[in-house]
């Protein structure tokens, strides 16, 4: 007997049709005598939609009534689910997050998980019923109901699988795997048959839209097995698991890009203590996250001072330094939103030296300049004019051997 | 200090802009000083759109499964409503029905309410803080989502106005009161400033949608004095009491007229014991409601037998009486469907005489002819052609000094 969970993303429970055929996924899994716990997104958009009414009314929302008025589209599609799986003649029933309950703490709309009652589910999965809750919402402390932030599904499957001690956490969606890099770019892109969940991390924080990150944080924190598969074929998906259980690691697993970044300059800073402190506190202060810094060698006591942050908070970045300047003491302030972020992972560059080296050495022949480069233990990243993108990805798949017929 | 239970109907929290408009007249309450709950429809369509999607789903639902997927309308708007409440500057929350609880038995689908927990609202309530509670639903002994059946919003609003023994529930909605008679028929109608609980039961039973039927039952049982209102207007609306609170009654409060009757004719039946049963007891089987009945006087053993049922009903009823046509035996069986049942209701019937007479004779004067006849202590029906309900209706709110300036 295994135990999986299912975990059917926006696109895959769209609509009745869809969400039939994503029930005859379960039927299968079901009928080989698997205990099998699905969890269900909202129909693609629905979320969008609340989100945008409560913003409509309150641009300064209470997060408690947010939360009221944004899960209302994972709960109906849970009823439409169980209908679904009954009508296959399976035995099913829908669960809401305060029924089982799964407690969280009282972050409304960004809630974590503190824990989940799993007696009754068990229960009941050992009885052959198939539990189909409802994803992204819990129950706060204050017995309201809380959300987990957007994505929060994955991560009410991955919390689910991981307090049910499942065999494995499907997830499906329009996406059949993880791919070497993007298929949209690279026509030699291969899907890989498994990759780490550290990898996975950095994959999914690099802009891979996947998986949302806490969610892979909490499958390596719980060793909960993932399989990111599609909801419309049946072919084998992108098992994330940990290193050991990677038979044929590869040095490098993935060559990502990003452009959700926008790189700002700051021309002639005074080189003296506390100044990084005095840019980025006020930044921090805005909730606006700072991502790849890096500081020139300081001549006569100035630096220029390069970083990036979220294209999206571009502005409000530079009207902040800009309103401070007299305080933080600079010339000028460049921005260029015209940037992407290529990125190599593997963990296999931990034990080999050179991976790097190469990355420049293929960038500098192909004559792309590099603006600003970061590292981690297993990713190297760049950041690089936007027209560069596509070519640097396939030079860079090329030269990690990573093309496929 | 005065309590009022104040619930808006699914037209009048159709969108943002809507439901912003009715926050400002319960600001208008709350700065009265006024004690004030708030019970929420579902924006109109809301809930037939999710009907429809469980009924493409699945034709025989499970009810616990339809109840978790029609109840997410009221959800989301508590939440708009209490952060419209916020805008206004009043403190306000949102409740589900299983955060109050209301409990209900479980029966889902119709549940009944079998009582409501109030003392955290009513110390809420007591600080000045708004309620808004999500209409038609509850918590059944299942721990799980029940919904009260169709215009269960008005029950919710009028069990809890019975249960925090408020001074006032007020129903708001696209009506402004309840008048003499349909006034897109006649011009005439008046709006009555009040009518009784037992009149406003027989005009929601006979098709007046105003008022849910149940509630009304609920209303006077628990005593709670009810305004039928108009969210947008600030006219008063028409209340309903007990008797002894209207001060100059009519003999005829009013003319109410449906046309979702039908007529089925049984001719030539054998008049004997147990005919009755055996023509009615499959027709109850299938749950298909029998309103007027009337047998033709016997003549050689045989009799004519005349009922109406629901026009959705009609073919149903027609095709049940024809397959057990030799277990019945009759001769022969009429359906008509273009008939019109018209009511006068009065509590002033049951101390004057000649209410009826002169609605036979209004119609005869008219040239109307009357099919059946039914009567009750305080209203008195008649069935004729469809084509003459304007006619009908126009004569009788004459007749019985209905006719406003």
């Amino acid at each position: 007997m295994v135990r999986i969970v299912a975990k059917f993303g926006g696109t895959s429970v769209a609509d009745i049709e869809r969400i039939r055929e994503a029930a005859k996924r379960v039927k299968t899994e079901h009928d080989r005598g698997n205990q099998v716990v699905v969890v269900v997104s909202a129909m693609a958009g629905v979320t969008n939609q609340m989100v945008s009414l409560t913003d409509q009314m309150s641009s300064m929302f209470d997060a408690r009534e947010y939360d009221v008025i944004v899960s209302i589209g994972e709960q109906s599609n849970a009823g439409l689910m169980a209908l679904a799986l009954q009508n296959l003649g399976i035995p099913a029933r829908s669960w809401m997050g305060w029924q089982i309950p799964i407690h969280t703490d009282g972050i409304h709309g960004k809630a974590r998980i503190t824990g989940i009652e799993t007696d009754e589910l068990e229960r009941r999965l050992e009885s052959g019923e198939v539990a189909v809750v409802s994803g992204f919402q819990g129950l706060g402390p204050d017995n309201r109901i809380t959300t987990l932030g957007r994505g929060g599904s994955d991560l009410t499957a991955v919390a689910l699988a991981g307090a049910l001690k499942a065999d494995s956490c499907d997830i499906y969606s329009d996406v059949n795997g993880i791919y070497t890099c993007d298929p949209r770019i690279v026509e030699k892109a291969q899907k890989l048959s498994a990759i780490t969940f550290e990898e996975m991390l950095e994959m999914s924080s690099l802009g891979s839209k996947v998986l949302q990150t806490r969610s892979v944080e909490l499958a390596m924190n719980h060793g909960v097995k993932i399989q990111v598969r599609s909801a419309f074929s049946d072919e084998p998906g992108t098992f994330v698991v940990n290193e050991d259980e990677i038979v044929e690691q590869q040095i490098v697993s993935g060559i990502s890009d990003s452009i959700d970044e926008a790189k700002i300059t700051l021309l002639r800073v005074a080189d003296r203590p506390g100044i990084a402190a005095g840019i980025f506190g006020p930044l921090a202060d805005a909730s606006i996250n700072v991502d790849m810094i890096v500081q020139n060698v300081s001549e006569d006591g100035m630096t220029d001072l390069t970083f990036t942050v979220g294209k999206a908070d571009l502005n409000a970045a530079a009207g902040l330094l800009e309103s401070n300047k007299e305080d933080i003491g600079y010339g000028e302030l460049i921005r260029d939103p015209d940037v992407v972020k290529i990125s190599v992972v593997g963990v296999g560059m931990r034990s080999h030296a050179g991976v790097a080296q190469k990355m420049f050495q293929t960038l500098a022949d192909a004559k792309i300049n590099i603006k600003v480069i970061s590292t981690s233990e297993i990713k190297v990243s760049v950041l690089i004019d936007e027209k560069h993108r596509e070519q640097a990805v396939r030079a860079l798949h090329t030269a990690y051997g990573l093309d496929g017929d």
